[in-house]
């Protein structure tokens, strides 16, 4: 790996070791997008079983799955796998149901009573990708908040043949909405609906440049989705007694995700960060995915910086999706941490923990958006609405006042509003 | 006003009454902002300083306010004004202080403990549109939260020259980044930053079509926005014993805002929708903005339901932005309603009360989004982080089901991050 110290840079060369591959949206990506929603807004159901002969070479005979053959899938998965997923749904639910939130109600004047109120979110749509890995953990991420928040409808698409592990995720769940379709044109059902897809209010879950391009296309057609995903991120932050094989095996963890994914490690010790590249390159040796890895680990950089307190503005400055921190009392730096979706405390807390099973969700910003947006959580599968009621003595103090607010706005009704209504208290 | 009996409708034209206007994107403001974008991406302030000379007919030495001038225009506010804004500014205050949260702090696994805390988002910008009305409301709706949220850098944009109740808002909230800057040249300068305006990571506020288009376009480009705005809509539930002269007030106090704005009553009584429509027409007559309000009356209905519980499952499927409840236990039909911005309870809580001065917020979701957004609080301008941290005992325990599951998704490298930390304990 490449191992650079950070204060001999100059401002130029500091921000090129923290920048991010490009992700330039290909413009023939978007087309075939755009035609894609195109056809599933056209032809429906049709166009689905189409798309599935096509990328997935499976004949479906319906988009939805019947319980039955949910059922069926489900049973598939062996009893070790079952137990395993049954306890990260427990520490998942456990995580998630700790979000509720009450519901707010202020006196903010004499008579003037203001109230937050939250809802669930009454449709949401969750993707699950098919592909290589089956990502059942990532519908486990989805489905809990999505449950614990009572949306009414919940549907969960992933490619055919829909993988065993997934479908039992969903009946552990209770979903009983599932559709084998993949890619831009699942994501165009959700949006928009089909015959036997219901149009959904929300979209969720990652996917490859399809995936994501469909969903900012829909988005910006006033469908919701979670969040913008890019590739995925870790920066490891380590004081000089950190594990150097442990480090190596959390940067190796994230180098696998994708070619395009990126591992960073800022420490505060050239040994270290001399042992750590080695370990990388012997550990790097024995993973199936390999190939995968070692491109990722070629966009990966070790940093030196001057001291700890200098490696954290350095991650705060890089805004990781994932932030492992191995020093003596990662707590107390907890506090200095601005940006990071989540966050990894001591050497017994590796990303892989919070990917499966520690209780926190894996769906997180990537790419710096985590300087504004939050790591998915159950409030995302909600929504906040505002309630006033003023009683006709806290109307006669306040209104006087609005009088003059909307007088000066030059908008008439407004202040319309407010005066008959005055006028009849005479 | 259009009066339509709901059950004498066919499917299709109950789906019609309840359509909003369209507002699909003209390509030519599409193509207009990528190109104001783009200069104010190359030229910087000297883009900004032309736009101000073209649009804004005022020729601008720098884009940047000084303090003094701040304070020079805020002085000019009568003290009528100043007292009103002040006494708006507590209620806001209150009601946003109230949404603080605590951070959350959950042991899911015996040695697992899993938090989320909160962060503000550093940089933030404020758009608050110039025109006619000069939006100081709007102005208090952002500050406040966001000084709440103690974002580190706030910036505040509107068109020159800027209006002095503006400036002083801006000095009340102790805001002392203000640009002189509009349209979609004041988003963009916030997204991408120039010589003298900072990049932000998060812009918020309403604008014009322009402004609208350029927020979309820089979110598309990761930069993260508030919600997208459509035009302003309200929806009045009545019962057959409320007061026609109020509903029509209210009515018009939405039609003001816009052409394309809606204003839809849904009552149970025929006689109340006879004498809103009527009274409508009357009052219509004396406002200044009556050009503008009648146009919006022309895309404005009154539908007549079979009962209250109709009325309400109409109002859920319209969705609306503001939703007034004019009966007599308005607090009754709460639990009820699933869908509404901002929600007004009686007679004497019209919607101005809350665009102004009630304590809640005024930006909400448009056009049917609050299905799935919602109204703009203390938390759009935070984000939450999570955290886990394992003991040693708790990792020895929770490590083997997570190699179980790693397993199963074929991710060896997540699988030995565990593993190599597994061995070290033997």
């Amino acid at each position: 790996m490449q191992i650079l110290k950070f204060e001999n840079l100059n401002k130029t060369q500091q921000e090129q070791a923290l920048k991010r591959p490009a992700i330039g949206v290909n413009p023939q990506v978007k087309t075939i997008v755009e035609n894609i929603i195109k056809e599933v807004k056209e032809k429906g159901d049709e166009a689905l079983k189409e798309m599935a002969l096509k990328f997935d070479k499976v004949k479906l005979d319906s988009i939805k799955l019947s319980q039955e053959q949910i059922d069926d899938l489900a049973l598939k998965v062996d009893d070790e796998l079952q137990e395993a997923i049954k306890i990260a749904y427990k520490n998942i639910y456990k995580f998630h149901k700790a979000q509720e939130t009450q519901s707010i109600k202020v006196q903010t004047f004499d008579g003037v009573t203001c109230k937050i109120i939250t809802r669930s979110i009454e449709k949401v749509g969750l993707y699950i990708p098919g592909g290589l890995a089956p990502l059942f953990s990532t519908a486990l991420m989805l489905a809990i908040p999505a449950k614990i928040a009572q949306c009414k409808h919940i549907a969960l698409a992933s490619p055919a043949p829909l993988h065993p592990a997934i479908a039992f995720v969903a009946k552990l769940c209770g979903i009983n909405e599932v559709y084998q379709m993949g890619g831009a044109g699942a994501i165009a059902a959700l949006a928009y609906g089909t015959q036997s897809v219901e149009k959904v209010d929300k979209i969720f879950g990652p996917g490859n440049a399809f995936v994501t391009e469909a969903k900012k296309q829909v988005n910006n057609d006033s469908v919701a989705i979670d969040m913008q995903a890019g590739p995925s991120e870790v920066l490891v932050l380590a004081d000089d007694k950190a594990n150097a094989k442990f480090i190596a095996s959390d940067l190796l963890s994230q180098a696998e995700h994708g070619a395009d994914s990126q591992a960073i490690l800022v420490c505060i010790d050239e040994n270290l960060a001399n042992n750590v590249s080695k370990e990388v390159s012997l550990q790097l040796q024995n993973l199936s995915r390999k190939e995968i890895a070692s491109k990722a680990i070629e966009n990966s950089k070790i940093i030196i910086a001057k001291n700890l307190e200098h490696a954290i503005s350095i991650s705060n400055e890089y805004a990781p999706e994932h932030l492992i921190i191995h020093t003596q009392n990662p707590n107390e730096l907890l506090d200095q941490i601005l940006h990071a979706g989540s966050i990894f405390l001591g050497e017994y807390s590796p990303e892989s923990m919070g990917d499966y099973a520690s209780g926190t969700n894996h769906v997180l910003p990537t790419y710096g958006l985590t300087r504004a947006y939050s790591s998915l959580g159950l409030a995302d599968f909600m929504k906040r609405m505002s309630v006033q009621e003023l009683s006709k003595e806290g109307f006669k103090k306040l209104a006087p006042i609005v009088e003059i607010l909307a007088n000066a706005e030059g908008l008439d009704a407004h202040k319309n509003a407010v005066s008959i209504r005055l006028e009849s208290l005479k």
